[in-house]
């Protein structure tokens, strides 16, 4: 097979850096070409632009947010411009629920197929291979590919054909890790107050009820107050709460709990958060308590 | 050591039949006495009255809540006029802040010891011995009695001196367990509105970020709607959210996830929900959605 | 009629100098006496103590709260044990829905009668008799006392037999005007960020849409931001929050608004603004938005 | 002058009626031509299309929401196209404030003027001149035009000379009612949960505090809960939730009461309230405290 991947950030060096184990022949692609470099020394192919995709059987993208791959897939001479009638392309990007319908829409119109399969993990599970997969797409073309699925994740959960139910499942998982984040920033910051120390509370939770390493994770970050630099930067955070939100109104879904997410994401950015971590809105409680200076 | 027990439900029983595991003589005492008699049979004297407690050592309660404390213990002949001096009171129960600190002064004037040491689990973890204890209290105090702590419980964690601290902790982790209890059910409205089956989500969620029972456990509840018979039942969770808060606007904290939580369990009485498990406030979010009938 | 009046505070003090031109024998009492030199210059009888309304028809009280209205007329010579059969207590305090249910209780138990008879107006109106007066209790004792309520207001409403619904009403209505602090607030927060001068705002909407003294002057503490010296301190504004949230869970009522300025108060206190006026909770919004310094 | 007019819906068709009366030449347009014959029969020339638009001085837009504008103004063939250089585009429709930017920038750039000019006030008030206009552009436009908007409103403000800060502050207005919507539904189910009639309720308050028409207004549909026919449909507050939620976003603007409210209104579309007028967000706090079948 003939493997592209596009987007070679934190997350997509190390998802290309595991197709190479597939035994594929893969071929790479950035923006700024530095990045490429490292995976040309592994034994990719670095292309030139979208047209080196032209003989590609299938091609990997993993951007920043919806303009990205928008910009990429979608404007003049993009990537649905370039690709051959049945290649696949695969979108890994935490996108909007209506962007992947978009996608699915256009590539079935250039004879086209596409997969959304957006991901669960951070940089260090990508380049470990053991990131969660959600898969949406026909079922024939998962199954054609679930080999190089299976270098990048430890698991890939299918949960249905239409491309964009991948999506809101992806959102409303990133709106559960920010539930949990302000779960424990609001319970951190009540015994503290009361005189608890927070990192032996955390230690309470996650070795009883919460033994799970995002809230040992998450938790470590709130209790260490560490929010730089970022893991995954709040203006990402933000933007996965907007675009559950929307996906969530479009649904006529009312979301409270999102709702306060969304709040507290906005105020931080007004207060200048947008170099930290996303856990960083799980301080604003402390912070409305009077626990920070 | 002469050890008594008094509060025979759900949780108190499957305690005291513990308690008969460590080889000291132990007593118990509830209000409704045919409680007494399966614990008898294994081997507890049953208590008449508080009175029978004037020789104890120690004496665990475990109640439903302030009221029920308040009644047993500080009220006219109450438990604190039974005491000898030097004994202790070990509660169990999930009561509020201020509760606790009084309980702490009045024993205290009374010569007597006092130990908060509430428990995260639910009835079947009792039976076992797989209780987590919360513990404040004085050191020597703790140490002196945690054999007995260890036959009920697979692991104590000691939080504080002043015994109210643990009662903050207790409820501190209720709002976490009904902040799970919330994301899920907006999450799953979300997704099951969007087309994607709910039991399907579950299990991605448990299989990769969320592998830990209580969001197994919740989510089932949730997934299936099975909301009766009561496991810890809506109006307690109601109950534990006004302490949460309350402690709180003690401490000048605000807690806007507590106060959502708050709102959902007072609708959730006013349609009726008082016989149901207090997960039933995770579908609230269903019905918004116009999910449920 | 010998009426008696107590509690001058800075509204007492205005409506107990409304009653002196009643025509009736006024009689004044305050916890500290200096306050009622002022009224006995005027004409009233200074008492002395609780006793020496013995022989009153009716006694107003204007407390802050409830522990000042309990300790008044519940505890130990409270005003109750000292009243004499079929005297009528009038009770102007903007306490709990539950306190005014007990002193009603507590006064029929003692053979005396009961009002609630809370009240709408800064000092400025006490002073002028421009109140609003919210009244409950028997018709006949309102119609008895009508001449006294119309010194003290513009105009009374009677709202129902049960005196602690005149509470509720009136706890309602604090509510409703912490709503209009919140929601200019955050219009204000809003059109400031955009641009837009906030006294030109104020100015378009109370000339139009909002063309009432009450968003005037509250909008007008919010666009000055000015909130000291207050003229309803932040703290008595959350207890109102805290007794309305009561009232309505007792009922089954969830108030998702009520709960949202519950939490600014906390935060307010929580950041120091014990000393400032309740409208400060309308400049968080501003605070959020990086408005303020 | 060369007046057109486009956009004969509910308010438009008043506003128009209204410039008949200023003495100027006043052509009209409409996509359903019928709405242009009531126009027509009181003096009015009615355009077959766009391009009779071409020898304005001056044309007014009264459309739905961004689409309806976005379509008829910046699409192919589009308003733009066919206006002459220097002629205003006077745009009155409820927009968002990203789309009067946009459509600042391309009159700029086709040579032409464009002002902001939003109203509040419902169909009886445009038919009778008695809006209020939110005006915001060039000055010198502003006293050009200023007699049509003296028929047009019963007072005009100017708050910027960018005209899409007048957009912001009508959206921000429709919060503001939309806060007092909720805020009354809240107030109300409580009384009446406790005892209190509501109608009796409201008229206390809006003899009061809140003497103003749009308390009484929007009180008596909630009091009535007659919310069809929709005087202004829930759709389109809902629309003007999230457009000014979008707006504050942009601006770093967190209002979690203006979140509450798109709560509110999405899940009345969950429910079906797509017809009824957007005050019965109002009666989901009713409907939450059990008090509706």
């Amino acid at each position: 097979m003939q493997v592209g991947f596009i987007g070679l950030g934190q997350m997509g060096s190390g998802m290309a850096a595991r197709l190479l184990t597939s035994g594929e022949n893969i071929k790479v692609f950035n923006r700024t070409p530095e990045k490429m470099q490292a995976l040309a020394d592994q034994g990719a192919q670095a292309a030139s632009n979208l047209q080196d995709f032209a003989d590609a059987d299938v091609v990997f993208t993993m951007l920043a947010d919806d303009p990205a791959v928008t910009s990429l897939v979608l404007e003049e001479n993009g990537l649905i411009t370039q690709l051959r009638p049945g290649a696949v392309h695969v979108s890994c990007s935490t996108i909007s629920v209506a962007l992947s319908a978009q996608l699915a829409a256009a590539h079935a119109k250039a004879g086209q197929e596409y997969l959304a399969a957006p991901v669960f993990g951070r940089p260090d599970a990508a380049a470990a291979g053991k990131l969660f997969l959600v898969l949406a797409g026909k079922p024939e073309l998962i199954t054609r590919l679930q080999t190089l699925f299976d270098v990048i994740g430890q698991r890939s959960f299918v949960v249905a054909e239409a491309p964009e139910k991948a999506n809101l499942v992806k959102l409303s998982g990133n709106f559960l890790i920010a539930s949990v984040i302000e779960s424990l920033g609001e319970a951190m910051a009540l015994v503290e107050k009361g005189g608890v120390d927070r990192h032996a509370y955390l230690d309470l939770l996650t070795s009883s009820l919460f033994n799970v390493p995002l809230y040992k994770n998450y938790g470590a970050l709130l209790a260490d107050r560490k929010f730089t630099p970022p893991g995954f930067a709040a203006p990402l955070g933000q933007k996965d709460m907007r675009l559950v939100l929307a996906a969530a109104e479009n649904l006529d879904v009312p979301l409270p709990l999102a709702s306060l997410l969304r709040d507290r994401f906005i105020r931080l950015a007004a207060e200048g958060g947008a170099t930290r971590d996303w856990s960083a809105v799980g301080a604003l409680a402390a912070q409305d308590a009077g626990l920070l200076p």
